[in-house]
């Protein structure tokens, strides 16, 4: 008798974004003159750049010819691109080789399946409120035991308000995976090179590995802010770094990312001894993918040359320059805002005593416009609420302005 | 302490490819001048043809336009490919709502994945010899035991050589997953009508699922062969398919496969409830994975249209001349040889006492032509060895021209 694995069971709810997706559809159902604006699932919205689009025509053109024609190609990704993203790191003060670079289809697979190669008596670490993947995958591993008030049992939680200016403590215990992401989702919060410092020598003490998410690094517009961990010493025997050029590149529905796990870093095994993470990793990619589509590789190499680069970085503003219109615009309007000043993600507290599924109620209802409750991070997420600057100019205008005519605090 | 996932120990050496790319590497390096033909990998090389990459090519201008750009899709595929694979499967008599199909970047993803919808305590039944990723990925779960002679201790094996005609006889005890695949890699033999009824009858009696493989449906040339398990009455209750457009359609660079759940089938919690595993899959697949490059889609549908599927068949057709042209001109030389008929793979029995990584020694040595060692995919592999007829129409005469004046069996 075929039996499920009863870990989904304890899942809690629907995935975050369907659940907004459901009630998003059921709002335009019954007001179909309503003039939705979205700034809930940050999904980009300007068209990719020329540079991008003429290598990938290239690239479809020399699928054509028996040639030129590419079949399988590495799993890890083609060298041309390894180069191009280990001098990308260079260029910012990290040391990446290319073999250390697993190229991808996506960083929600990357954090999704890093889980794997280890032991499922790992102690987990996730701050809070916190990227739902990092969760939802460990539960479906049977690590997190079961949920009791939105909180599961074997994980422990660090949590990232106001008051520690969401920047996480380190935990009372030995925990041996810690999730960090930053410039972070969903705060917009950025963790100084002191605090970084610090996880890194808490990594090594401890012989953790931190999984450091840095899918929104080119969103840092301050000096002074790292964009990699490997810009810390010694980070290299401890951290696992995750990169996407969904946000950064517009590549959302284009589909490409990278992750780098340095051959210094080790875990133990059952006996003791030190494993590398760099040899198990490409066992599970090689096993389990099969590489990125050769058209959507070459994409994403032109992002690192010089047109590809200036183009991606104009985006890049173009976003950030929403964030300042909303990030400026709510505070105006007497709201208490965090971020989007080095992330495309602004932290609203939530004004009154409504929960934040309340107030994406009441927002939508009222100003037709769709945020993210921050409830949907965790538990000290309830209370916030996250808007993102990935739309058009115009429909963020309109929202700000919405919102202060209609939901003043 | 960071802690491995030790499962990954007991794997057997390197996955296979890996490993016949570094002997051809090896050989290359101290024979640069050796015209090396690769029959291995079973690896595509006709370019795609036009219906397709025009679709393409269409898409990557939509995704440059602010009002056609796509950013984060369906994690299930678009609409317009569902409703294409679903009419497609109705074509060969098969029932599949568009929404039981879920869209991938390939079908190693998807068969190396499924598992973890289950239980760590089923009982997994596999073919031997067997495409190694159903194996590693259940070894790296944790189902197979540890690892004596080159077998797990708890898997069940089926033993499918000349024997019984390469169809796996049922199981003498109860298992709850089976893999299988028809058209067969590495035998290349198809299961006939009457083995699938036996083996959904099977899966019935015993609440088991069936983990079709129908990767090379498309080049089943014999008529009255099924090309879905789903034309089998019961088999939705009881089967779950995967499907690829990397051989189909020259997809190996591409990357894109389909897997379909059907929403009649069901496995049982540790309650011993009835769930739904197409609610499982959904769930797995809006975690972890983020749907596949929306050109790539394009380019997919592209192959379910008149003109897309007459070239698709028309490469098809190319590849299967040559596996006549190996079928006929290695059984002219005295060899023993199966499948090629239904199949682009070429079973071939290794002449003498040779092992199969001998024979792919000495093939390469002599011939330089590369191809795959039959132990390679399991115990019943040794003695066997597997040709693939994915070639250079010239390369495939020059590599049987080799074999027969330099190897006589």
């Amino acid at each position: 008798m075929a039996k499920i694995n009863s870990n989904y069971q304890k899942l809690q709810a629907g995935y975050l974004f369907p659940e907004i997706g459901k009630r998003v559809r059921a709002f335009a159902s019954e007001n179909p003159t309503a003039k939705i604006i979205r700034l809930g699932i940050g999904d980009v919205v300007l068209p990719l750049p020329d540079p991008i689009l003429d290598a990938m025509h290239k690239a479809v053109d020399e699928m054509g010819k028996v040639e030129s024609f590419k079949g399988y190609g590495p799993e890890q990704g083609y060298d041309f691109l390894l180069q191009a993203i280990a001098s990308h790191f260079k260029s910012q003060g990290a040391e990446v080789a290319p073999d250390e670079i697993f190229v991808s289809d996506g960083s929600k697979c990357d954090t999704a399946n890093i889980q794997e190669i280890f032991d499922i008596d790992n102690v987990i670490a996730v701050t809070d409120p916190v990227y739902p993947v990092y969760v939802d995958t460990n539960v479906m591993a049977g690590r997190t035991g079961e949920a009791e008030n939105g909180r599961y049992g074997k994980l422990v939680y660090m949590p990232t308000t106001s008051g520690n200016g969401f920047d996480p403590e380190l935990p009372k215990g030995k925990v041996d995976l810690i999730y960090l992401c930053s410039p972070n989702n969903p705060t917009g919060a950025v963790m100084p090179r002191s605090s970084l410092e610090k996880w890194v020598a808490y990594a090594k003490a401890n012989e953790a590995v931190i999984l450091f998410d840095a899918a929104y690094e080119a969103f840092i517009t301050e000096p002074g802010l790292l964009h990699s961990i490997y810009e810390i010493p010694g980070a290299r025997e401890v951290a696992i770094e995750f990169r996407s050029l969904s946000k950064t590149a517009g590549f959302t529905g284009t589909r490409c990312a990278y992750t780098v796990v340095p051959k210094d870093i080790k875990a133990r095994n059952a006996k003791g001894e030190e494993v590398s993470l760099h040899s198990l990793w490409n066992r599970r990619q090689t096993t389990k993918f099969n590489g990125v589509s050769y058209p959507i590789q070459k994409a994403a190499a032109a992002i690192f040359t010089p047109a590809g680069e200036k183009a991606v970085k104009a985006n890049i503003a173009y976003y950030m320059e929403n964030a300042r219109i909303i990030r400026e615009g709510l505070k105006g309007a007497g709201f208490t805002v965090y971020g989007g000043v080095n992330a495309p993600y602004i932290w609203l507290k939530v004004p009154g005593n409504l929960t934040s599924w309340d107030f994406f109620d009441k927002l939508l209802r009222e100003s037709h416009v769709v945020g993210t409750p921050g409830s949907g991070f965790g538990t000290h997420g309830e209370g916030y609420f996250r808007l993102s600057a990935f739309g058009i100019r115009e429909n963020v205008l309109e929202a700000v302005a919405r919102i202060k005519s209609r939901l003043k605090p």
